[in-house]
């Protein structure tokens, strides 16, 4: 095997110039690790002018990356162009077509298409590998396919999604409101395009998806995921949450139970002192855990150039060493197709709610609570100076259906003013 | 690839058993990740009659690992027996020699005689797998080797032996004596039969070598790293040390540098808020620096039964998917020669020394500081109701030579009183 692996790379925005940077900086200890040498034969992008900081000329342009997938002289196609259809797709089915191995950073094509596209994949005997879609340099993809192959998953959380963990962060250190936070985060070039993808946590959940059919064998079913953003989070929120000893994170969960295959990416308090409460800044974790292993806690940058390149490159010398593996760990055709669970497993809720200041306004909360089944773990007031008073309410653990039930009857008190805030308190 | 991968194991301690366990309940879920099963066809151990409380009945049984690691019927050779010498070197030399793989827990074994070891499987076309001996079921093998293998690796740190960050929690914690924790450790059965492998550092350091290796392709060398237990730290320097907002870990560290691979095992100082300084108890930590990736954090169980099985597990299934990489990341015969560090490179240190309650001492000790070219941060005296008292100093960066000349000039102010203690604060 001393043959070069040839890469093409079709997109060559911040991770596409990332690794065309380590290729040719790191081009003899690539050579010495893979025991051949890695080269990049052609790429393909929307602007062929546009300066990149690097050295493009010695390789073949394709205007077109379809042609780029097909070319003879291309053995794996490096799909970082983004996008969940469109010519990403269809450079990916072409190479997969064409008898390449491919490595991309597309999580929402592969969370939305994934499947598919693993079965073409193993269909044509190549390799679909994602390293750099799921938590940018962390290598968890390798580490929960192989690392932890002898283990039954348990349970998979990450805070995979950067920006809003800034924001988050910020509301929390600097005190900002959520717009505030926003707002530095997008003039800091932090967000998306569509910024609904960051704080919807519709990027998260896309990574959240791939993480799951991993750990469970399971088909790659985006829709499945149970999904909330962080936009209705508040500044008082995160204050109240920390005064009990917690942090808000936007947290990705995926866990089978008895009901089915529970995935969800909602804002939850996780106590402040765990690995994931110290988490701040655009830094990702994924905490996994195993029947046999335990709790397993990885930590790196979520994004960036160097991180997301780092990913890319741990896939193609993967490829060069001749390390094959299935694309989520079982042949893509006999991943299972788990039910989603009806309701998210117990858990104890953070609740905060306006009471207006009448006698008895919280025993007529404790009892709409009572008579769903929820029992109270913990309860504060706070003084105010207006009309309505501030409660916070920590309760014992507690079934969704239950707590929506109480929720929903919370406006008939007549005491509760506007919507209450309940949040998820996840036991990590 | 469905012919079963055939198991033959060495030692049923802790880790032997952990791994019956999990190839027997876990079967299905194995045969499906690695598309073929993976079966025990025979064990070997000191004892036959011990109750384990796991059915070895159906596996054929030797007394001696050396037949054991021929017999036909193996695959793939698991020495779980530990020791560097003796029966589990000559099994592993054995299984090699008879075309078998390898996949063992030994760092002792590895860190001795890695070297040879891995040129001779090599040589025979087998792979030696380790991901166990180092850090428990943390997959850090895979994540340095595969993980992360598009980087020039820039430092490699660890706490990685949870017996010692086991003793550091309960002095900081629990206010205990060096003394009283090292009992505790012993009570709870944490400590190796030769405590000095744990406190002394050298377990630790068995690991930090096999990460050097990977991480700049060197030759495995033992005794090459700089070697410093913890039998010397008191809870008077984790107090002062935490009122400095520091944490003392048993940290490993291996930095290529322009002076020579530096490898280090002592106490040093870390950040209370970093992740290092954050880990409690016998939790393992491995921090990996790379050129693009930045800094990855890994965090999991150090020991144990399930972790270390895990791990185990890990390099069994990989043999039975067919990955199949180099020992050491790059063919044995490669790896690099490279010199020691001559000292480690420039650090801050923390330095506690009693001083004589005199006019003039802390001017004495500044001058002989000063005159070795190390300049001063920061100081604090301490209240003291004795005739010495208490001074720390946390100098700016220094060189350790000169650091090592100012400790050998203290005496002769004739105002330091017994000897001063001086611990690196690594920067995280």
């Amino acid at each position: 095997m001393t043959d070069p692996l040839r890469l093409g790379i079709a997109g060559l925005g911040t991770v596409g110039t990332g690794v065309v940077k380590i290729v040719q900086r790191q081009a003899d200890l690539l050579a010495r690790r893979c025991g051949r040498p890695i080269e990049i034969t052609a790429i393909s992008a929307r602007s062929r002018d546009k300066d990149r900081g690097v050295t493009l000329s010695r390789y073949a342009w394709e205007d077109d990356p379809v042609a780029l997938a097909r070319r003879p002289d291309v053995d794996v196609f490096v799909e970082l162009m983004g996008g969940s259809d469109g010519p990403a797709k269809a450079a990916t089915e072409a190479a997969i077509a064409a008898g390449k191995d491919v490595v991309t950073a597309n999580k929402a094509m592969l969370a939305l298409h994934g499947q598919a596209l693993a079965e073409a994949a193993e269909a044509a005997g190549r390799v679909l590998r994602f390293e750099a879609a799921v938590a940018g340099g962390i290598p968890v993809i390798k580490a929960l396919t192989e690392g932890l192959a002898g283990n039954a998953i348990d349970r998979v959380m990450g805070v995979m999604n950067g920006t809003c963990n800034y924001i988050l962060t910020r509301m929390d250190n600097a005190g900002l409101t959520y717009e505030q936070a926003f707002a530095e985060a997008d003039g800091l070039g932090y967000l998306e395009a569509d910024p609904t993808l960051d704080v919807g946590g519709i990027d998260a959940a896309h990574k959240l998806t791939l993480l799951a059919a991993i750990a469970y064998g399971t088909k790659v079913k985006f829709d499945a995921i149970e999904l909330e953003g962080i936009g209705a989070i508040t500044i008082e929120d995160i204050r109240r949450a920390g005064d009990m000893g917690y942090k808000i994170k936007l947290l990705g969960v995926a866990q089978m139970t008895g009901r089915g295959l529970e995935q969800r990416m909602s804002p939850c308090l996780v106590p402040a002192t765990s690995p994931l409460g110290q988490l701040e800044g655009g830094t990702n974790m994924v905490v996994v855990e195993g029947d046999s292993v335990g709790q397993i806690v990885l930590r790196g940058p979520g994004a960036g150039e160097g991180p997301t390149a780092s990913a890319v490159m741990s896939d193609v010398c993967d490829i060069a060493r001749g390390i094959r593996v299935a694309t989520f760990g079982v042949p893509a055709t006999a991943l299972e197709d788990a039910p989603p669970a009806s309701a998210a497993s117990p858990a104890c809720y953070y609740l905060r709610m306006e009471l207006a200041d009448k006698p008895g306004a919280l025993a007529k909360v404790a009892t709409v609570l009572g008579e769903a089944g929820i029992s109270i773990d913990r309860m504060r007031q706070y003084d105010h100076p207006g009309e309505n008073a501030p409660v916070l309410i920590v309760t014992h653990k507690a079934a969704r259906p239950d707590l929506d039930r109480a929720l929903a009857a919370l406006p008939g008190t007549g005491v509760v003013m506007g919507t209450p805030v309940a949040l998820r308190i996840e036991d990590v």
